[in-house]
């Protein structure tokens, strides 16, 4: 097995990383990155049999796994570089947090016979880059992945293989249309919510005063600017209705708050409280916690 | 020294047996608890020397050092109960997550020789009970005090001794009113928040698309909702400002997101992304991680 990775950043270093900490027989690893002191680092480390500076040096040809591991846009506008170098029967994925738009860039750009199937571990950091790659990114994570139609199952088999071998708690099979909607809702709305917490009147004298679930709540909002820009507005109607539904809700709490009926709000704490206890449970009881 | 701890819940038993696991010579700690199988629990790990099963029964003239370990509405009422008993020099300390009601309590039910310096442990679970508490409960958390005015520094400095004996990473000192104003922020405001992101659409159906960010921003959904109605009917002046300011930013996000001006989009993320940024340093630079 031949893998190629395009992008040694926190993620793709991760995932070179996390593979040789759980190495196979016969198998051999490159990768693609422009940056000389990643590639340099990556040798070092050993996460890959070789590093090359541009696609061109890259032996694209004899790939049998593909991970791209770029933002979406880049992600986009690299299938139609690489289409025409791929062999018959190898499998590309990626590694966004969006997947309709590069689900579609890979429907319009790859040959047939290549099988496309997105996808998208549930891992990451407040910080990029190589420097910040661990092979234990992955682990207990979600490995969210969308198969184009029609992608042989032998491909999905082979991405499940490598996700559960890199440490991830499973792999989660759905839709580029159920994974925008509900990635909006988990994880894009929660870094919306990061940020405006953090531009709040009372955040820059509240140093001190913190506990676990103000870092909880603010963790993600030292973001990665250029990426998150790109992700919201890839999927910006969906996320826009999230943040303005969650706008609505913290309302209806702010109407308690100023109202006079504490049992009224006392009850709104109950049923909501017991629906996130049922939520836990069932998640101790899927993960055997 | 003799140490009293008033209700061996979450708080009381983990403060309990965080002493315990930091001993001092000289030194006997009892508790009250109205629960048969608490007493026992407690007794049997060693977390007290003595438990009874009211105030009647303890040995509160001999107290130097008195925690009051329940919930406000209860500490406050607590507070005319024990005054009389209360030697000269004793020092009562709460541990509540609100403090201007309690510091007025203290104020109209304590007499003069006896001391009060209001405490809230920034630490918790989502499960309440001595079934839970662990002595590791405070670690790293910071322990906010609010004494009275008056209140003799060797009474702070004995507090403050306690929270850095129990694994706390600091002492914040403050005032009742700025401490009531950065919770509303940091804690019960992120409490609303956690409640109104299980409230919304996709909750039931976004099982396995969950990763930190959302498990951060709703781990405290699951609350004791009889404690945290208190919390919130107490501060609700100025939770229900803040909430009402998270809510515009929110709307603020979705107008962004709704319009064409992805720059717009991209310029705000940078600009507080930044702002966490420099806080994340600085907190590292404090806590010398």
């Amino acid at each position: 097995m031949r893998i190629g990775i395009i992008g040694l950043g926190l993620i793709g270093g991760s995932l070179a990383l996390a593979l040789r900490a759980a190495p196979r027989a016969g198998e051999t690893l490159w990768a693609v990155d422009l940056d000389p002191a990643t590639r340099a680092d990556a040798l070092d480390a050993n996460a890959v049999d070789a590093a090359y500076a541009s696609l061109d040096e890259a032996p694209l040809e004899q790939a049998d796994l593909l991970f791209l591991c770029l933002h979406p846009e880049a992600c986009a506008a690299l299938l139609a570089r690489i289409a025409p170098r791929l062999k018959p029967g190898a499998v590309v994925t990626d590694v966004c947090g969006v997947k309709q738009s590069v689900m579609q860039a890979a429907r319009e750009a790859l040959p047939e016979q290549v099988s496309f199937i997105g996808g998208h571990p549930m891992a990451g950091k407040e910080k990029g880059g190589f420097a910040h790659a661990t092979p234990t990114l992955f682990h207990r994570a979600h490995y969210l992945l969308t198969p184009a139609p029609g992608a042989p199952e032998q491909a999905v088999a082979l991405l499940r293989d490598v996700a559960l071998r890199i440490g991830c708690a499973d792999v989660v099979r759905t839709t580029p249309e159920a994974h925008d909607l509900h990635i909006a809702y988990t994880s894009q709305m929660m870094h919306v919510l990061a940020l405006a917490i953090c531009e709040q009147s009372p955040f820059d004298t509240s140093r001190g005063y913190e506990g676990g679930s103000f870092r909880g709540a603010t963790r993600v909002a030292a973001l990665d600017a250029s990426l998150w820009t790109e992700l919201f507005w890839d999927n910006r109607a969906l996320l826009a209705d999230l943040v303005g539904e969650l706008a609505e809700k913290l309302k209806e709490y702010e109407a308690l708050l100023r109202g006079e009926d504490r049992e009224a709000l006392s009850a709104r704490l109950r049923a909501t409280a017991a629906k996130k206890e049922a939520w836990d449970r069932a998640e101790r009881g899927r993960s055997g916690r």
